[in-house]
C-alpha cells in the first residue's frame, strides 16, 4: 500500500486564512444579509495601477500573434523583469544584487513555502513567534519538526516577540540553521531597523545560520532607519535569501507575481564540509519543478517599474497607509494596546481583558460584524492579540473602527 | 554551518531541456546567421485561440475597476473553471469527477513535480525508462533514490520500454508504491489503450500502488480505442491521480495553466495502517504553499470550454497533428524507424546506426540546423533514439523533414 508522509498528521487543524475564511462563510450563510466588513485576511481592495492593465493588455494581444506570440519563458524570470527588479529594488538602495540572483515566481507563498527544500531535514528552524503559519507548516511537512504539543511544534526553535521588547525577537538561545524572519512583521507590524538587522546578519554569520528574509510588506515602509532589503546590511549576502512581493505592493494577490534573491555568495554544507552554492541548487529546484511565471503577468510587474506605474502604486499605497493610521487610532481610543500600523499594513491590537483571540474574533464577527484574524492563529505568543489589516477601502474601515470601537465600548459595560 | 540537501547531489548534470537550450544559444552564438528550426523542446508556436484572447483582456478588465477587481481566490482553483473542467474532461466523457476532486495550478511540471511530497519518503518509485525527467528528478531531490550507477539511481525500479512491445512498459518485478505513467507518452509518443490501462489499474489495486496518471498530450489522441482519462477504467478513482495541462492542449506553455485531480476515493496507508485521503493531504499542501493561478489565466483557461474555444483550440491542433504525420513519414522515408505521432505530437525514432542520440543531436544541430532532443536525456533505454516534436509550424516542419532526409542521406555516402 502506498503510504502518506506522516508529517502531515503532525498538522494542527487547517490553515489558518482557510478557517477563518469558512467562518466568515458560515456566517454570511447563516447571515445572508450581514454587512461584513473584513479587516482580516490580509487581501487588497484598490484595482491594479492603469500602466498594470495597459502592459497586460498589450502582452495579451502579443499572444494572439504569431510574430509576437510567447511560449516558454524562463524558470528563472524574463530577462526584463530581473533586470528592472536587480535595479530598482537593489542598485537604487546601494544593494549589489545581479539579475541571476533573482528568481520571479507566482508569489512569495510559493517561494517562503518551497526554499526549504534546498536544505537537510535535519537543520534546525528559528521562527519569531507569533509567525506566518506558512514558515511553520512547510517545515513540519518536510519533517524538521516533532509532535505538536503544548501550543508549539517539538524540534522548531521559537523566538518570542513580547510586547515590552516591541515585539522584536531576541536572539535564539541555541544555534539554529535557519531563520525565519519578515520585516515589517506579518503579524505584528514590527519593523525591524538597521541595528537590529546588523546584529542578526552578525549572529548567522558566527552561526554559519541562513536568514530567510521575507520582506513581502517593504513599501510599507516609512521610517527612515527601517531598511528595505536585508542587503543594505553589509555581508547579508553570504547569509541571507530575500523573499518580495507583488501581491500587496501593487495589488497582485489575484494576479500572482514575486521573486525572491539567492546570493551567489550563499554557502551552504554539506555534512562533510563542502561548500554547495545555494544559488545553484535554487536554479535546479526551479528549473526542475517549476516552469516559470505567467508572461502577461511579468509584463505587468515590469510596467509597476516605470515612472507612471511607481507613480500609481505609490498613490494606492497610501490609502491603505491612511486607513492603517485610522485603524491605528481608532484603537487608541477604543483603549486597547497596539503595535504596527506604522511601517506596515497591519495593526497588532492586545484584545479586552478576559477574552481568547477567538473569542474576540467571534465576539467582533457577531457583534459588529468584522472579520479580524486571531493572533492565536500565529503562535502561542499571539495568544490575547488579533491582527487588522489596512486593506478595505477608507469608507469601510472607518465604518469598521466605528463598530470596532461601539463593540468594546458594550464590553465594558 | 546551514546545510544542503544531499539528495540534489545525486542529480544527474543539468535539467535536460536547459541542455538543449544551452547547445541552442551557443550555437547561434557562434553561427550568428544560422537558420536555425527547432523540434526539440516541445514548445507551442501558434497563438492563443481568439476566444482565451477576449476573456483574458476581459479578466485584465476587471482587475482595472474595484468593483470587479479579483484579490486572492482560491487555492484549488475558482469554481468556474473547475465546473467547466469536471463537465466537459469528464462527466462528458462518462468519469464522475467533482469539482472538489480538481484543483488548478500553474502547469502540470509543478503538479507532477510536487505530487510526491505527500507520499511517504520511503515508497518505491516506479518509471518508464525512457522517461520525462521531472518524475525521476523529482523523486531524487526529495531523497527516494540512492546513487547514480550505470545510467540509473538506485532505488528507483526502471520500467525499460523497448520497441518490440510498442515502447509500453510491462508490470514491475516487484511492487513499488508509486508508479509514473505518461500516455500519449512523452517522449515515444506511444499511447496506452483500454486493455493496457486495465491491466495497470487490476495491478495498482493488488499491490496498493498509486498511479501518477500524466495525460498533458491527451488533446491529441485520434484513436478510438485510447482512453483521454484513466478514470475511463473502471476503479481507477481508487488507484489513481491524473495530471492535466493546457500547454499543448490551448498554447499555454507561456499562459501557464494546468491542473491534476485527486479522487476523494484514493486512499493512503500510515505505517500503521490507518487510511489517509490523499485529496485531504494534497489540499492542505496546496492551501499552505500554493496561491492559486493567475485569476487572468483561469478565465483564458475557462474560454477553452466554450462551444467557439473548442473550435479554435482544435483547429490549431489539428496543425500540430498534420506536422506529426508529416515528420512520420519523412522520419519513414528517411530509412529510420519511429514510433509515435499518431496520438502524440512526438516522433521518436532511432538514429542512425552507430551514433549515439547526443552525437545525432550534434550531427542534425551542425548539419541541418535542426534542434531535436537526444533520447538518452530521458533514460538508459533512450540511447539511439532523438524525439521530434510537431510544434512547428507547417512550412518550417515541412523544412526541417526535407533537411533531416538530406543530412541522413548523407551520412549512408
Amino acid at each position: 500500500m502506498a503510504h502518506c508522509n506522516e508529517n502531515y498528521l503532525n498538522l494542527q487543524g487547517a490553515y489558518l486564512f482557510a478557517t477563518v475564511r469558512q467562518k466568515q462563510n458560515a456566517y454570511v450563510e447563516a447571515h445572508p444579509n450581514a454587512d461584513i466588513i473584513s479587516l482580516g485576511i490580509g487581501d487588497v481592495t484598490q484595482p491594479l495601477a492603469p500602466a498594470v492593465i495597459e502592459a497586460m493588455h498589450k502582452a495579451v494581444d502579443e499572444m494572439a500573434h504569431m510574430e509576437t506570440f510567447r511560449g516558454y519563458g524562463p524558470e528563472q524570470g524574463y530577462l526584463f523583469l530581473r533586470e528592472a527588479i536587480a535595479k530598482h529594488d537593489f542598485k537604487d538602495r546601494g544593494c549589489d544584487i545581479s539579475p541571476d540572483e533573482i528568481f520571479v515566481s507566482d508569489g512569495a507563498k510559493c517561494d517562503t513555502g518551497n526554499m526549504q527544500e534546498i536544505f537537510a531535514e535535519s537543520d534546525v528552524v528559528a521562527v519569531t513567534d507569533p509567525v506566518y503559519p506558512v514558515y511553520v507548516d512547510s517545515n513540519v511537512m518536510a519533517g524538521r519538526s516533532g509532535k505538536f504539543v503544548n501550543g508549539s511544534y517539538e524540534r522548531l526553535e521559537y523566538l518570542p516577540c513580547y510586547k515590552e521588547c516591541g515585539f522584536k525577537a531576541n536572539l535564539p538561545s541555541h544555534d539554529p540553521m535557519i531563520i525565519y524572519l519578515c520585516s515589517p512583521n506579518n503579524p505584528t507590524g514590527a519593523a525591524l531597523n538597521k541595528k537590529d538587522l546588523t546584529m542578526w546578519v552578525k549572529y548567522a554569520k558566527q552561526t554559519g545560520s541562513v536568514i530567510f528574509f521575507d520582506a513581502a510588506y517593504e513599501a510599507f515602509i516609512t521610517e527612515d532607519d527601517i531598511p528595505h532589503s536585508i542587503y543594505e546590511i553589509e555581508g547579508a549576502k553570504k547569509v541571507a535569501i530575500e523573499f518580495r512581493s507583488y501581491s500587496k505592493t501593487a495589488g497582485f494577490t489575484g494576479v500572482r507575481c514575486g521573486y525572491c534573491v539567492v546570493p551567489k555568495e550563499l554557502m551552504l554544507e554539506t555534512k562533510s564540509g563542502e561548500k554547495v552554492s545555494a544559488n545553484a541548487l535554487w536554479d535546479r529546484r526551479q528549473c526542475t519543478k517549476f516552469n516559470g511565471c505567467s508572461y502577461i503577468v511579468q509584463r505587468g510587474a515590469e510596467a509597476i517599474y516605470t515612472e507612471e506605474g511607481q507613480k500609481e502604486i505609490q498613490a494606492t499605497l497610501d490609502i491603505y497607509r491612511n486607513n492603517a493610521r485610522v485603524i491605528l487610532e481608532g484603537v487608541k481610543e477604543a483603549g486597547l494596546t497596539a503595535c504596527g500600523g506604522v511601517n506596515s499594513p497591519y495593526v497588532w491590537l492586545s484584545v479586552p481583558k478576559g477574552m481568547t483571540s477567538w473569542e474576540f474574533f467571534d465576539y467582533l464577527l457577531n457583534e459588529a460584524q468584522i472579520i479580524c484574524t486571531p493572533g492565536s492563529g500565529f503562535g502561542p505568543c499571539g495568544e490575547g492579540y488579533v491582527r487588522l489589516t489596512s486593506f478595505n477601502t477608507p469608507e469601510l474601515t472607518k465604518e469598521a473602527v466605528e463598530r470596532l470601537k461601539k463593540a468594546v465600548k458594550k464590553l465594558e459595560k
